[in-house]
């Protein structure tokens, strides 16, 4: 299997980090989903976890789901359709560690990811080394929403990818932004 | 100046096709003004230029750049500030390149991109060849909205930059995403 099959992205709401250094469960933000949906999809990445504890906020992003896989939206535009067929909710990061282990038989690897630069961090192209050379196995990059994941989801990581520098003092993309280079970095052609 | 410096963005809502390759001018959406600037910024584009000839669109991008560049969200959130000062709105692709060519002195030549493959484009690696040369040169990149830029559109552009491509069928990705990794082809480290 390609690299990118083998991977799955969560985009995480909870555990992570508010401006004031708090811990919190963060809102879906719709456009999160359908932007990361659709970079997963060209890339040919495994799947797309959105995790989320909030019984109602997963309610949402089902709803939205359905609408677009098998509601008015899968007519009118069915290219938006096979992005969100990757789409699933699950309630914690160790839920979507077991989806993958139901789907693939393997354990996947946590690859953990931040804005700010921290120690031990492997390069992009150190991970997609790692990836092609460990061909049975899957991996789970995780994105934080918010301020970012707390240190409990970094110190559960296997790989801290590097931040992106955009070689400028500023580094504050957007998760979505963020999601796309780093797919495009990892499996772009 | 580095290359960076020289290249602007244009967000352009009209003229681009819709749905059933009409030529329209489609809504600003929020997240495309905040996602492209922070971008932006964190690559060291010169100007980020949201093009529509809709005086009420205008009116809404101007209260958005407000907001964070004076208003309430300067305080709550500087960083914001700092990528939305490269915002601006103007009403047609020609008030943009006149903009240019007050700030600078040089008009810019038009770098097209769209998700279709066509003849005559330039690779990613091409266009940083050819901005590294042309050392005084400034460059304006448009991004369409809606179902893309139309061929009036097209047929101006002194370069094509080639699609992204994911390696797979799939090629939709969401402008906010193609802008992101665009950005990082030509000036990420």
């Amino acid at each position: 299997m390609s690299p990118a099959c083998r991977l799955s992205i969560a985009l995480v709401h909870y555990p992570v980090w508010n401006k004031n250094q708090e811990v919190v469960a963060t809102a879906v933000t719709n456009l999160d989903i359908h932007d990361i949906a659709r970079s997963a999809r060209t890339f040919g990445v495994a799947r797309y976890y959105i995790v989320t504890p909030l019984a109602e906020q997963q309610k949402l992003v089902e709803k939205i789901r359905q609408h677009w896989i098998e509601g008015w939206g899968a007519g009118y535009n069915p290219k938006r359709k096979m992005a969100l067929e990757l789409l699933q909710t699950e309630s914690s990061l160790d839920d979507a560690l077991r989806d993958i282990e139901a789907r693939t038989g393997r354990r996947a690897k946590l690859v953990v990811t931040g804005a700010a630069g921290r120690g031990n961090s492997v390069s992009f192209a150190g991970l997609k080394g790692v990836m092609e050379a460990e061909a049975d196995q899957h991996y789970l990059l995780l994105l934080g929403t918010g301020w970012g994941l707390t240190e409990e989801v970094f110190n559960r990581g296997d790989y801290l990818l590097e931040p992106i520098s955009g070689g400028s003092d500023y580094n504050h993309l957007s998760v979505r932004s963020a999601a796309a280079i780093m797919l495009d970095r990892l499996f772009g052609r």
